[in-house]
C-alpha cells in the first residue's frame, strides 16, 4: 500500500549541506530522482531565478523549500513573505514552518504569537499558492527552536486555518516517540503537506542538532510510519532530510549514493 | 493555593549525589526539611536498616525511593521486587519506575512489556503499602531509558491499574514542554503520587543526563506547573531532583542551601 516509492524519493538539500546547488541538481537528476528538497539560504546564494531554472532544466520538483518560522523574531512577517515568495518561484507547494523556541516568552505567549503569525501569513500563501507546513519539532528544540512539540500540537494549530492554506511537516526524528503519534497521524490525514525522514540515533552528539541518522541508522520504525502515513491517505514526496555532522564531510555524491540506498532498504 | 510550600520541600538524594547519606540526613534536619527522596543504591552501600534509622532517628520521612523500572532487564521482576521492599522498609510511600527503553524491541513491544511488568509488581505493591510511580521522561530518552514518553502515556498505563497501586511521578523538566501538559495534569488528579522539580537549561550538555538546572535557572514555568498540579488536588512532597554535573563537584550544604533558596523562590 506504500506506493511506487522511488518515485516519490525526494533528496533534501540539507542532507549534503555543502554540495555546490548546481552539482546536487545534476546528481539527483543523474541518479533517476524526480524531488529535491532545497533550503532558503544556498538557493538565494545561488540566486532564486537561477536556483528555479536550474531545477526546472533538469527536469526536477521541488518537493519543499526550508523554512519560514522563527516567529520570535522582529521582521518575521517580512521574512516569511518573501519566504512564501521564493517557494512559489522555486515552484515549491510546501513551505516547512519551523515555529521558533521561547524567545524570552513564556509558553502560552509563544504560541499564541506563532498562530498569529501563521493567520496573518494565510491570505499571502492562498495568493502564492504555497502552503505553509507547521513542522512539530523534537521537544528537546521547544525552548530554542519550535514551541510547536507534538504533532498534536501542531495539528491543534493548523485547525484553526483554511486545509489549502496550512498542513503540517512531518519528519520521522521528531515524532516517533511519541505514544500518540499512530493515531494522530491518522487524524492529520489531508493535512500531512510533507513527510520527512531520519532516524534517532544513540548516543546523542554534543550538539543534538546534526546527530541524525540516515534512514535504518537508529531505531526509528520506519515500515510503520509509512504505513501510517499512506493510511491517513497522503501520496506525496517523501524526502530524506538528515542533519549529521559527519555525513556533511563526505563527497555529495556519495552522500546521495548512501540516502538513495537508505530510502530503498527502508520502504521496500 | 500552593499552600504551605516550604512544609512540602524534600530534597532528592540525586542532586547532591556525592554527599554521603548521614551528612546529607544530618544538613537535611539542621536546616528544618521534612522530607528526602532517596536512591537505592547508596541506600544499600549504607545499609538498608541503617539508613532507614539514620533517616527516622532524624526526624525525616522518605518522600520517594528512585529506583524501580527498566522492565527490559532480564532480572526486572526480582529486581523491583526488591525494590519495592526497600521502599516499604525506608517508609516511603512511592517508587519512581523509570520505565525502560527500547532493549531492541520495538516500541509497541517495549511498551506492552512496561505494562506487563507494572501487572506483575501490583499485588506486591499493594501488599507492601508502596505505590509505583510511573515518571514519563522527556523524549530524547525515548530510545534508552523510557519508552514512556509522555504524562498522556504514563496515564494510559496507570489506569489500567488500581489508583492505590499505580500512579504518576511528575517531574517539571520531562513534561514541560508539552502542549497538552496543563489539562493532563487536570486529569491526572490522585494519580498524582510525586511531584519533582527541575529546570531546562540551554545549552545541553554533552551528556544530556546530567544536564538539568536548579528551579529558576532555565525556561520551566513552575509557578503555571505549581498551580496545575495543585488544583489537580496533590497536596504531598514537592522534590527538588537536579541531575547536574557541576552541581556535583560543590560541597553537599552548599548544594543543600541553593537549592532550597531555588525552591523557595520558584514557589513563593
Amino acid at each position: 500500500m506504500r506506493g511506487l516509492l522511488m518515485e516519490r524519493f525526494s533528496f533534501n538539500q540539507a542532507t549534503a549541506k555543502h554540495w555546490p546547488l548546481p552539482d546536487l541538481v545534476a546528481g539527483c537528476a543523474a541518479a533517476g530522482v524526480r524531488f529535491v528538497g532545497l533550503w532558503r539560504e544556498p538557493v538565494l546564494s545561488h540566486g532564486l531565478a537561477r536556483s528555479a531554472a536550474l531545477v526546472r532544466d533538469a527536469g526536477l520538483s521541488v518537493s519543499t523549500l526550508c523554512r519560514g518560522g522563527f516567529f520570535g523574531a522582529d521582521d518575521w512577517r517580512e521574512d516569511n513573505r518573501r519566504a512564501i515568495d521564493e517557494a512559489a518561484t522555486l515552484g515549491a507547494p510546501v513551505l516547512v514552518l519551523v515555529c521558533g523556541g521561547l524567545a524570552g516568552r513564556s509558553l502560552a505567549e509563544a504560541r499564541e504569537r506563532v498562530a498569529a503569525g501563521i493567520e496573518a501569513l494565510v491570505p499571502h500563501a492562498l495568493d502564492a499558492g504555497v502552503r505553509l507546513a507547521i513542522e512539530p519539532m523534537h521537544p528537546m528544540f521547544t525552548a530554542d527552536r519550535s514551541v510547536v512539540a507534538t504533532l498534536s500540537g501542531a495539528l491543534s494549530l493548523a485547525a484553526r486555518f483554511p486545509p489549502a492554506a496550512v498542513g503540517i511537516a512531518l519528519d520521522t526524528y521528531h515524532v516517533w516517540w511519541d505514544e500518540r503519534v499512530l493515531p494522530e497521524i491518522a487524524a492529520a490525514g489531508s493535512r500531512i503537506a510533507c513527510f520527512q525522514l531520519a532516524d534517532w540515533v544513540l548516543p546523542l552528539p554534543a550538539d543534538v542538532l546534526v546527530g541524525r541518522g540516515l534512514p535504518g541508522a537508529g531505531c526509528v520504525e520506519f515500515g510503520v510510519l509509512l504505513d501510517a502515513v499512506a493510511r491517513a491517505g497522503y501520496q506525496g514526496p517523501i524526502e530524506v532530510e538528515v542533519f549529521n555532522a559527519e555525513l556533511w564531510t563526505r563527497p555529495g555524491a556519495e552522500i546521495l549514493r548512501d540516502t538513495i540506498a537508505a530510502y530503498q532498504a527502508v520502504t521496500c
